[in-house]
C-alpha cells in the first residue's frame, strides 16, 4: 500500500486508471451534450514538464525526512480542482513547492516551522493533496523565499480506541481508507465519506470542515470531532476530550475550519458510530423540482434524520443516469446500527407522497429492485467521478461544481437565480450553450445545501480563464443571493475573493488577532483566509 | 408586565413569593436532612442596605436612559449564585455599579461604549441577571474609574418570522417567557428552556452557551444559532443567515459562549421547533446507578434522540420527592411535532430493560398515571427550585450545584470520586456531613453532563468562605478527573481559576489577540474569560 504511488495529472494511483469501458462512457455523454468537433489533448507527462530549481536548499536538520526531488515537488504543487487540472495540462508548474517535507512527528512540524521562520520560507500543509479551491498550491505572495510543502501523511495511526464512548484518538495524517479499515476491526467506522474519501486524511478534513455521507444532522465533520490537537509556530494547543462543554468560545471551533492558517491538526479525538445493521432506501420520483424540495424540507424539519435525503433535479438526475430528463429524484435512506428503520421511512415517504412523489415500497422495505439500484448505481458514479474528471479535461471541456446553502423560504428564487446566472456564464465565457445542473448533498431543518454542477466546451490553452469567468459570475449570484461560498469544499485561495464579501469584517480582524498570536511570522498558508503578508 | 419589579434578594417577581406550603415543605426537608437547631436569619431590606456613592456621574449623552438611582445600582450588583445570596446577606454592596444604562437600540451601546473608554469605567453587559457564577458583578479590577451595567432587558423585539425555514431574528434583550409568547402566535418555539427561563434572555442564554429542554442532540444553545448580530466596540459583526457554512472558522462560534467578554449580542436568527404533537414520557427504575448509566448510554448512542433522558440517581431521586432513597430513576421522554414516537420510546424501553429497569409500559403510551405524574412533579419542582433559595440561606444551609461532562468510559471512577471529595469538602468545611447527589442534564453518545447538587449546614456570617471551600474541593476534583470546569452554567469570574487550568494557554492567548482587535481598551466584562487589564 505505502510504495502505489500517486498520478501526477489525474485522481487517485498511478496503478488505478479508469476502464475502457468507462471512458467510452464519459466520452460519449460529453458526445451527446455538446455537438460538434472535439480538440482532444494529453496532459504533458512529468518528464515533458519544465520546473524552476529550488530557491531552497534542504538543510541538514531536516534531510532525513525533507527533499526537494523533482517528482515531489511536481507531486505537491496542486490540489484537484479544474484549473489546477487546466494548468497542468499546459505543462504550468511555476508555484511548486521548493521542498518537500514528510513528517514523521511534531518534532518534525516544529523544525521544519523553525526552519521557514529562519530562511523566510512559507509553509503549506498537505494532507490529502485534494482540495478543490486552491488550498494547497504554493501561491504565497512576493514576501517570502520560498515555499515547504509539509506532508502530513506519515502520520498515520491510530492510536487509542475507547469502545465505551465510541471514539478514537487518531492522528492527522491518515487516509480514510486506512483508517475505515482499522476502525472495522472494533466494529466501528468514522462513517464520514467525502466524495474524496480514497485520498483525503482527517486532519485535512477538520481544517477544511468537510461535508460527509450523512445528508442531515451530522453533515460536517465538526460534530464528530471530540477533541484536538494542533501544534502552531508558537507551541501546541491540545483541548479537553469532552461529550460537550459550556467554557467559553470552544477552542476546537477556532481550529475547524482553519485551513492550515493557523497550525496543523496533529491529533483528533472523534465521534465513531457502531456500523448500521438496518438500513431502507429508496428513489422517489416528482415532476415538480420545488414539490420536491418542499418534500425534502418538510423531512428535514421532523425530527427523522434520514442518513440520505439528496434531491437531484431533472438535469443533474439525468446526468447521472436515471430519469428521464424531466422528473426530479429524491434519493432517501435510513440506516441505523441499533433497530429497524421502518417507523422511520415509512413517515418520509408518507411526506414525499403529500409533495406529489411517486415510489415503489416495495423497493423502500427490501433496499434492492431498480430504483434502489439506481440509487446504488449513482453513489458509485459518484464514487468514480473524480476519475472522470481527466478524460473530461482531455475533451476541452470546463467542469466544475460549487456548492451552498440557503434558507429555504429563499430557495426557489436562489435556484433560478444561480441557474440562469451559470448558464449565462457559460454561453458568455464559451460561445455555446453550457450544462448547468443541482443536487442537494445535505439537508437542514432551515434550509438545504445546494450543489450546482456545470459543463461548457472550452477552448484548450484558455480553459483555466474561461472556468474563472464562469465560476466569478456563478459565485457573485451566490453571493449576491444570500448563500454562502462553501458549504463544504472550503476557501482555499480561490474563494478568498467571495469569502471576504461573505464575512464580517471585523470578525477577519479577530480572526487575524488570533493568527498573530499563533503564527506571529505569518507562515502557515499565506493567503488562505488571512491575507499573505507583504 | 413590564412594571413587575425583580426582587433585590430572590429569585423572581416581587409579587410571585413562595407560598407557604412550599416554604413548610423546603424547611422540613431541610429538618429532615441536617439535625439540631437553625439559626434562621432574614436579607436585610434594600433600605438598610449600605451603598457607596457613584463614582461615576451620568453624562448628559446618556441621561435619557441611564441612571445612578441606588435601587437599579443594588439589583445590578449581583447574579444568583450561592455566594451572591450569602453577600446579600451580610447587606455587602460593595461592587454595585456606579451607573446602570437601560440601553434601547444598538447606537445607544456604542454610545455607553464611548463614554466608557472616555471615562476609563467597565461596561458590564446584564441580560436577565440570572449568571450562577459571577458573570455579572462588577468586579473588575483596580485599573477603571468605575463601572457601568448595561442592561439589555430592552431589546425585547421578535424582528420578524419566517415560518417556511422555522427560524426567526430576535432581539437579544427578550426574556424566555414573552420570546415564547409570541413565537407561539405561529405555531413554533424554540423550545429551549434552561431552569433560569423565567428571566434569562435570548442574548444571555447564546452568550453562555445555555444548557437548555434537550437532553439529547440540541441540548446547547449553540445549536440552534442561524446567525448573530454583535455590536463590539469596534464596530459590529453581522454573520450570514446560513443554515449551513463551510466557509473557515464559524464567525458565530466565536462569539457563542464570550460571555460579554466580546461584544454585545443584539439581535440572533435562531432555529425554531413546530409545538411538539405527540409525547410520551415514563420513569424507569434501577437498582444499580451504573447499569441505570449503561442504559443511558446505549440509548443515547442509538440515534433515538429522546427529549429527556435524565438519569437521577437515589438521592437526586429522593430529595425531590420520588424513589426510596434506595431506586435509581431514569426521566425518559420523547416528543415530535410530526409524527408518534411509539416506536421510539418501545425501542428505548427495551434498552432499559436490558440493564435491569423496571417500568410501566402503559403509562409510556398514556403518558399519564403515577409515574408520568412523578417526572411531572420533577419538572415542576426544577422550575420552582431557584424560588426555594432565599428560605435556604435563610436556615443558614450552603446549598450549591456544579455541572459538567466526561466521556462514558470515565464516568463510574469520575462519579465515585467527585462524590465522595465533594463530601468530604462538606464536612471539612462545615464539621458535618453534608448531602451531594447526581443527576444526568445532558447526555451524548460520546458521554453524559453530570450535574452534582450539594447541601451542608453552614454557620451565618461564613457562609461565603464556607461555601468557597467546597466549591473549590470539588472543582479541584472535576478538573483533576477530566471533566469541564462547566457544562452550560458558564465560567463568569468564579470558574475562572478551573477554567484557567482546563482551557489550553495558547488558545488563551489567541483568544486574547481576537479581544484585543474587537474590544481594544479591554472594557467589556473585565475578568471573564481574559484577565482584566491591570
Amino acid at each position: 500500500m505505502a510504495m502505489r504511488r500517486l498520478k501526477l495529472v489525474g485522481w487517485g494511483y498511478e496503478d488505478d486508471e479508469i476502464s475502457d469501458a468507462e471512458r467510452q462512457m464519459v466520452t460519449s455523454r460529453m458526445h451527446e451534450r455538446f455537438g460538434g468537433e472535439f480538440d482532444v489533448r494529453k496532459a504533458p507527462g512529468a518528464d515533458a514538464v519544465e520546473l524552476h530549481a529550488p530557491r531552497l536548499a534542504v538543510p541538514v536538520e531536516l534531510s532525513a525526512y525533507a527533499t526537494d526531488a523533482r517528482q515531489d515537488r511536481l507531486l505537491h504543487t496542486y490540489g484537484k480542482s479544474y484549473p489546477d487540472y487546466a494548468r497542468q495540462f499546459l505543462g504550468d508548474y511555476r508555484n511548486a513547492p521548493d521542498i518537500v517535507a514528510y513528517v514523521r512527528d511534531e518534532a518534525d512540524i516544529a523544525a521544519v516551522y523553525d526552519h521557514a521562520a529562519k530562511v523566510n520560507a512559507a509553509v503549506i500543509p498537505f494532507g490529502g493533496g485534494t482540495s478543490v479551491c486552491g488550498g494547497v498550491e504554493p501561491v504565497v505572495g512576493g514576501a517570502f523565499n520560498g515555499a515547504i510543502s509539509l506532508d502530513l501523511t506519515r502520520l498515520d495511526r491510530i492510536v487509542e480506541v475507547d469502545k465505551t464512548s465510541r471514539a478514537a484518538r487518531i492522528q492527522g495524517g491518515i487516509r480514510v481508507p486506512a483508517m475505515e479499515d482499522q476502525l472495522k476491526s472494533h466494529g466501528l467506522t468514522l462513517r464520514h465519506f467525502p466524495q474524496s474519501m480514497e485520498l483525503a486524511t482527517l486532519g485535512g478534513m477538520i481544517a477544511t470542515r468537510s461535508g460527509g455521507h450523512f445528508a442531515t444532522l451530522y453533515t460536517h465533520i465538526d460534530d464528530l470531532v471530540e477533541s484536538l490537537r494542533t501544534v502552531t509556530p508558537s507551541g501546541v494547543i491540545e483541548s479537553r476530550r469532552l461529550p460537550g462543554s459550556g467554557a467559553g468560545p470552544s477552542p476546537d471551533r477556532m481550529m475547524i475550519g482553519s485551513e492550515g492558517a493557523l497550525g496543523i491538526i496533529t491529533e483528533a479525538w472523534v465521534r465513531l458510530q457502531a456500523r448500521p445493521a438496518f438500513r431502507a432506501g429508496t428513489a422517489v420520483l416528482f415532476d415538480d423540482v420545488y414539490k420536491a424540495a418542499e418534500a425534502v424540507r418538510v423531512i428535514s424539519q421532523a425530527w427523522l434524520f434520514p442518513a440520505n435525503v439528496r434531491l437531484l433535479d431533472a438535469r443533474e438526475a439525468s446526468n447521472n443516469g436515471f430519469g428521464d430528463g424531466r422528473q426530479s429524484v429524491v434519493v432517501l435512506a435510513f440506516e441505523n446500527a441499533d433497530h429497524p428503520v421502518d417507523a422511520w421511512m415509512d413517515r418520509a415517504l408518507a411526506i414525499t407522497r403529500d409533495f406529489g412523489g411517486s415510489f415503489d415500497r416495495d423497493v423502500a422495505k427490501s433496499g434492492s429492485g431498480h430504483r434502489a439500484g439506481a440509487a446504488e448505481a449513482w453513489r458509485n458514479a459518484f464514487i468514480r467521478m473524480p476519475y472522470y474528471k481527466k478524460t473530461i479535461v482531455e475533451m476541452g471541456i470546463i467542469t466544475d461544481t460549487f456548492e451552498t446553502a440557503i434558507t429555504w423560504e429563499r430557495f426557489p428564487a436562489f435556484y433560478r437565480a444561480i441557474i440562469a446566472a451559470t448558464e449565462e456564464a457559460c454561453l458568455k465565457a464559451t460561445g455555446q450553450k453550457g450544462s448547468v445542473s443541482c443536487r442537494f448533498t445535505h439537508s437542514y431543518p432551515d434550509g438545504p445545501a445546494p450543489y450546482f454542477s456545470f459543463q461548457a466546451k472550452g477552448r484548450h490553452g484558455a480553459l483555466a480563464e474561461q472556468w474563472l469567468e464562469i465560476k466569478s459570475r456563478a459565485l457573485d449570484a451566490v453571493i449576491a443571493h444570500g448563500g454562502t461560498v462553501t458549504h463544504h469544499h472550503a476557501v482555499g485561495r480561490d474563494h478568498m475573493p467571495w469569502y471576504n464579501r461573505q464575512r464580517p469584517d471585523l470578525f477577519g480582524s479577530a480572526l487575524q488577532g488570533a493568527k498573530d498570536r499563533l503564527d506571529p511570522k505569518g507562515i502557515l498558508n499565506p493567503g488562505v483566509l488571512l491575507p499573505a503578508r507583504n
